[in-house]
């Protein structure tokens, strides 16, 4: 985001980069993140109009503490943190009257696992949730807006308990499944042998399990209620799989399509059907060819459906 | 592979290209990946000593029974996938006598997703599985030996059986949870509004699903027994999360502790311990340094414990 900014070439603005991981201030001053880097906390956000906090939740209380008193009237605060609820409650207990707290969530789809990953560009087009405590005023509302726009990115204004409930099953559920997926493979006798064979997959659906255990444990807790839930219907969905696989079931084939569609509509953006627009008989499987060529279209034709006649249907060869 | 090859400039040696896309043959010659593309199987193999074929499961049976005729005394035909038992079974029957089929597994950590990913480095020092079927001849598995050392990579001899059952783990099992995943999250009603906050950690999670639903059907059913095992695993797994979510247990951590270590004893190369030197009191310590540097290692302290002295104990702030 430092990167960011720093290309927008903002008059009369100056980005300072705080942590307290020095490496990580050395690397933002290399790659030209920031203006000025500063170990100080409170130095760093003396005086400043924008205070954007980029931590974990565990992390965001004991920092809006210790900012509190140091930031000045008119001050916005800002974080990009996956659970609101929480992060706008401390902001009202920790914050001073002058200043206002709009929460941001930026849905980077790119994984970014270091500082070496850093790129300016991730923000274009992505939806950025813009989720202001009760507290804040239009101004700090339009100052976050500001950024989010500045960044490329489009606001999108949600409800906070809407957002963290949904945030369970997008973001944290598969934490939970990372963490399942390394304990039932490491745990097993055969790990001694088998950990030699371990590739790409391994390495990303165990990424999340990589990740601070104290964290991860915030994030399985933050929403306890939606997380079972969504675990509830998770194992029943894998439970179905174990059985068609169990029984070779015709109709693992049809799951299979079912997901493929599902995911090939959230890339094209096209979760959402516009229907302002006449359904074209052509949609799917010019969709199908943008992601698969030839080879995947000739497999799936489209069939009438009086039911549903903008679900794709799929016929075996 | 090829731009690896190339890399290596052999003398008396042409690397032949095709594919049944035609595009991919395009970009194979830009990025120097061949020295000649030739969109016709049977010409592209006329000569050849070495015949590489990297396919998907289901069109490697096709590969190789129209690769069989083609094919001239004492060449040498290997694979890439993650399947050997079929591929061994399915050239012993395609390929003439002459012809030796040597199974390979190249255990590539970086995901590449498309031809744009394509890095020669990829092979540096990781396992490569050397799988010869029954009918190969020594010299055969020498030269696939000679391919594997040329890339970088450290050959692997396993058996095919052994082979296949743990690449169900490390490689399948992750295409059903992927698709379990979607189906479960785009499945809810809550899907239309919830779909915008997919993130980087959706789109990785759904990854495995987005591939063709015919080859994931395959690889799911290839072993099936085994995959239904570590299926009831897993589940049992995200059940026992659950659980502890829902009770707010205080053994979550410990979980997600012990699965965050076997994580990092894997992306260490550490998961077979060196018993041959003595275990020092700060292996665990200066390992976790490494990946998280300070704060982390200031909450993990490795604990005595009489049963398990090389185990890493936490202990909560």
């Amino acid at each position: 985001m430092g990167m960011a900014l720093k290309q927008a070439r903002l008059s009369n603005t100056e980005v300072v980069g705080t942590s307290r991981d020095r490496d990580e201030l050395t690397v933002a001053t290399k790659v030209g993140a920031v203006d000025k880097a500063e170990s100080n906390l409170r130095a760093a956000v003396e005086g400043a109009q924008l205070v954007i906090l980029n931590a974990t939740i565990a992390d965001t209380k004991e920092l809006l503490e210790n900012l509190g008193p140091a930031l000045e009237d008119g001050c916005v605060v800002t974080d990009t943190g996956s659970m609101k609820l929480r992060a706008i409650e401390w902001a009202e207990a920790s914050l001073p009257k002058g200043v206002s707290f709009v929460g941001g969530h930026p849905l980077i789809k790119k994984s970014l696992r270091s500082m070496q990953d850093a790129d300016h560009t991730v923000f274009q087009n992505i939806a950025y949730c813009v989720i202001p405590a009760k507290s804040a005023d239009q101004e700090s509302v339009k100052t976050v807006v500001g950024l989010v726009e500045m960044l490329g990115a489009k606001p999108l204004f949600m409800d906070a308990h809407e957002h963290d409930s949904y945030a369970v099953a997008m973001t944290q559920l598969p934490i939970v499944m990372s963490a399942a997926y390394v304990t039932a493979t490491a745990g097993s006798p055969a790990w001694r042998e088998m950990h030699r064979l371990a590739a790409s997959e391994f390495r990303e659906f165990s990424a999340l399990a990589a990740g601070d255990p104290l964290d991860n444990e915030t994030a399985c807790l933050a929403n306890a209620e939606e997380m079972v839930r969504w675990l509830d219907q998770l194992i029943l969905e894998l439970y179905s799989y174990r059985n068609q696989i169990a029984e070779r079931s015709d109709s693992l084939i049809d799951a299979l399509i079912k997901a493929w569609e599902a995911r090939a509509r959230w890339e094209a953006g096209a979760v959402v059907e516009d229907n302002s627009r006449p359904t074209l008989p052509s949609a799917s499987e010019s969709m199908a060819m943008a992601f698969f060529g030839e080879r995947l279209v000739s497999r799936y034709k489209q069939m009438k459906d009086k039911d549903d006649k903008k679900s794709w249907k799929y016929t075996k060869r």
